[in-house]
């Protein structure tokens, strides 16, 4: 929002419209801050506070007076104190009686006090009309100006008439107010500052373990085991060789974990014969996190490509190169053409570009702007239909990767199977099941109970899904 | 917005405000879906049926009656019945009389009835304020919690008291409303869950089409005819080289095809001489998918970037290079630096290089979000100047790629030109009509056309084009 | 929003509802077209000009009448003349009392006139509710229905009731309607349309600048220079090598420039005390397009990996890799593997690789929908925490580049050090000022500072500071 940011600067010096008079409780940093702010766009701006000594801090053009002097002149009370010192308001009752009181406190934890702070303010001052707003918003960006994240401040509240008033301040400010309903919406306004990526810590934790381990089971088969038996020194091969070995696996199977807690929620439908009774608390939280968990993926699978297109420049890749073309020439030999090492070679590049591509459309589509711009069937259809290709085409690309490699015993070092190998585990396993779901005596009785079916308890619930099992 | 997805599991466990009561009308999946979710927000729910048996697929907490005691209890009736049988409803008037009728109903096809259920709803019904919504929220969605795509509720209606009633309980069920205005919308909202990517269809087929069309060109060219007349077999080309010689042709072509329409229509102007009058249907379709033109046409060079960038991987380019060289040690000659070869190969390279870079630029405007944030003069900008300026390095790409290959007999297989040959009859023909129609003596009676000025009849009409035409 | 534009084609043919009748004033091109518009989407049109001859021009279904008879007819007026004739309207005062005047204008400069004209419209007729509208959209785009862009229509006024009515027909219109408050935002809402990219252009000067000097520079360095002492033609070398060394350079100068503005401005807080008192102006407007400046250090550094990974595929590359090889065979010699090489080359890689992965992070972070679906914290975490990451990153993969390199005298030819050597002063000196700043004796005041705390004059100011410098 281009448009916004130089309303910031232009607005100070030309505002000839003078604005209603709003009062703010509390001379701390951030009713200053706001202070500042609605002074700049027109405000008139009285602080309420126990000393009516003008301080230095005070931003020039504001007035200060006590609390109850402060809130006679303003319809609008900001208040900028902290939760703990709200309880003198109850003697301000009779002042603030019908008056807009603006709730802009934060906690310092999540879920801190059973009530929200606003819900607080409500019942310590039951006449007054409360309205949430402004803590999204930090003093500092206030202050400067720089509001690159910060725009949106959520307004809840239970006035109609107070939040509109309130939404109309936020607007002059150049934020934007997005409604949130009732006071009811307060805790998690308030909640909402403090988290740090709430949806993105199990993903990222399993991709911190699964990396971790997989580098780790790398490092162990190339590179500490060619030191202790060919005395061959590849440590750095941890620099990209080991990286590159780590990313795409770690890419397969997250992709592969986006896809499974669907099909376990299908395979508990199908036995419970419901859709109504809950799914366990964390298959509900997997579901919920099923787009970050494939974002992540994507990250990996990125680092994958980029790690993969440096090969040829390498001085290691390079010097082999060489290498074998000189042993070549000193044999006096020349490798003919192997047609079938021609297809292996280009079909797995093949498909490894045609899998992250149709996985990079997956992640634009995630993009807010442009799953809001979808409906649901389009969103369906992306992300089921082409989510599955994406995992079919991964899947394909690891095969044909290894290709015949798994026969051969001196893969095999110190009994551990390549790395690729256990990679293939998860997304194998995915795929049978979902081609197992898919038959049609399976999918009917799916999609029935989807619809809102319920299969009666005298129904011979195992029949069909048995039946299909052992066909398989 | 992360910031509502743990709204939807927090919220059932604090409720403490109690919202008011709601009627549903119907015990459907829809029905029971919709009065789950909203008794878990904190409203009472009573459902209306034919039979007031409570069965166990209620949720938890509602009540069923009679749907006429239903609706009395209830100054919002959410009507989650189909269609046909919205007739019994007549028989309610009187109760329904005043109250806020929620039609939630999709149909089976687009355009399905002459008019739009809630239209149709509000003929049964007079006296009751209908209001549309919540028919883009799948029911499957709104149980599970999982809704990545379809936060967007569209609102319509005539009346606006009624209308923020409902977006107030959207915004509290943790979706978004969208005010569509009045309720002439709602037969675009009843269609808007029916359609998949109606924008993307054409450009699409289009694409498969060009696609398929290259693809058997370069097999009969590349593989067929090596095959017939050496005997060698290069099946695998089928993988990688083929298709990194039908993508950069199919985006070239779409990206010409992007800003066809436009000179067409700036010919049809000139030729009529005024702007007022339309332009033929396919051209009016025409022009509205261009954007969704090009995005395909960036797919396709965003898959050309990658199969080129994997060359150097491949066995086949490494076992070609070996072999080079090999060759020439054996016949103890080193072939010199050809200068002309290093500036076609380096600036081909650059060309595509920028031309990819200019068009992802292009690419990333057409984000919602961040088209949005840019007026329309800046979007002109990017669209038009850095459109045009991405044909022309890609053209000029592709001419030096050829470089004067065009002018070898043994390019001609079969009579048949090298498929980029075809690939720039679009775009060349676009640029040189681009070119002519830039001439200030055709530049200035367009403008004045499209700023709507008309030529009378008398104007000769076609002197200055006539003019310019023949200067080139 | 997909949603929308079928909206355009469809409704012309189903619009049973007759919306209310609105008078448009002028009947020039953008009057016409929002005319024709607004009978497409039902409305009836009764346009007010001075002749009232209906010409071929007007739409058809639109009456044309006085000014006086057609505002009379109409609780709407849109003002669709130009600002210099408004006066004409002082004499209209009457009829137009208590109506709704929609002002449409637009500038041919930005801040042309002191006041807005909605504003001056407002002084002109003071008994209208002024609203000001539709500026941000422009007529062809109305006609033509490709709105791709424009979809946003900014609306104030200081009436609400007439604004959200002017809402209403903008949504009925297909568009969006984006109320930005009071008439006050009147002369921004004028001024955007006019802008072109307004916080784009110091950082694209700068990048230009900076490209051009770089160039000039590697060019003497890398081209003139070997043509002078060893009459080697390496012409071609612009093309791409001498661009792959510029970009770059330009990324990394430009990525440091991100966060050198935060680093002066702390130094400043730190020396004056207090965060309350403004910073210079040159500073401030720096710090608001850093986000700006960074997107164009990041489109230098994807220009960087592309001339990067091409290099492979380059005539030149292939043909100084197969004299390398031939040479060695022709001297009957192996090179042996160098560790150290093959240590510096991939650590090399694996941190720019990195450095550009996260680099890309923060970019998509930066799109608009994405950063209004963070918090403050979290958007706080990743362009400080993460950012600053990629610029050691960023400029640790310069520093392994180089390598040894800046100590072998060949290096400076006629003096001049490698350009990559010039491109690490800006870096390394932001990093090493970020690390003394995170020093605790230096990073508590600071935090102080930034809280609100102020030093009081008596305190000796630079203890601390002055410590911890020499410290280091």
């Amino acid at each position: 929002m281009e448009k916004n940011s130089f309303n910031m600067i232009s607005l100070p010096e030309n505002s000839p419209h003078k604005q209603e008079t709003v009062c703010i409780f509390g001379a701390g940093d951030f009713g200053r801050s706001l202070g500042y702010k609605m002074l700049q766009c027109g405000y008139s701006i009285v602080f309420g506070s126990r000393k009516t000594k003008t301080s230095s801090l005070i931003p020039k053009g504001a007035e200060v007076l006590h609390h109850e002097e402060a809130a006679q002149k303003a319809d609008i009370i900001i208040v900028a104190i902290q939760r703990q010192h709200y309880n003198f308001l109850t003697k301000l009752t009779e002042v603030l009686h019908g008056k807009v009181l603006v709730d802009v406190s934060n906690n310092l934890k999540i879920n801190q006090y059973p009530e929200s702070n606003a819900e607080y303010l409500a019942e310590l001052v039951p006449g007054a009309k409360i309205v949430k707003a402004f803590n999204t918003v930090s003093a500092w960006a206030l202050q400067s100006g720089t509001l690159d994240a910060s725009r949106q401040v959520f307004v809840c509240g239970d006035d109609n008439k107070a939040k509109q008033r309130v939404m109309d301040i936020v607007r002059t400010l150049g934020l934007t107010p997005v409604d949130q309903g009732s006071l009811l919406a307060a805790k998690e306004i308030e909640n909402y500052p403090l988290q740090l990526f709430p949806m993105w810590k199990f993903p990222i934790y399993l991709s911190i373990g699964l990396s971790a381990f997989f580098f780790i089971y790398s490092v162990i088969r190339d590179v500490i085991y060619p030191y202790v038996y060919d005395k061959k020194d590849v440590s750095f091969f941890i620099a990209v060789t080991i990286p590159n070995r780590v990313c795409p696996i770690v890419a397969l199977i997250l992709l592969a974990l986006v896809y499974l807690p669907g099909i376990i929620a299908a395979i508990l439908q199908l036995h419970r014969g419901t859709k109504y009774s809950r799914f366990p608390d964390w298959l509900d939280k997997w579901m919920l996190c099923r787009k970050q968990l494939g974002l992540v993926a994507l990250a990996f699978a990125f680092l994958h490509v980029l790690y993969t297109l440096v090969i040829p420049i390498r001085y290691y890749v390079r010097w082999r190169l060489n290498g074998y073309v000189i042993s070549q020439i000193k044999a006096n030999r020349t490798d003919p053409f192997n047609n079938t090492n021609g297809w292996i070679s280009d079909s797995y590049v093949a498909l490894g570009i045609l899998g992250f591509f149709l996985f990079l459309l997956l992640g634009i589509t995630s993009l807010p702007s442009v799953s809001n711009s979808v409906n649901w069937r389009e969103f369906r259809f992306v992300q089921s239909k082409l989510g599955y290709l994406t995992l079919i085409l991964c899947t394909a690309h690891t095969l044909v990767y290894g290709g015949k490699r798994f026969l051969i015993p001196s893969m095999y070092k110190w009994y551990l199977p390549a790395a690729y190998m256990l990679s293939l585990i998860v997304p194998c396993t995915v795929l049978v099941i979902k081609f197992v779901l898919i038959f049609p005596c399976i999918d009917r009785p799916l999609t029935q109970i989807r619809q809102g079916w319920e299969r009666s308890p005298k129904d011979s619930k195992h029949s069909c899904y048995n039946d299909s099992k052992s066909a398989v």
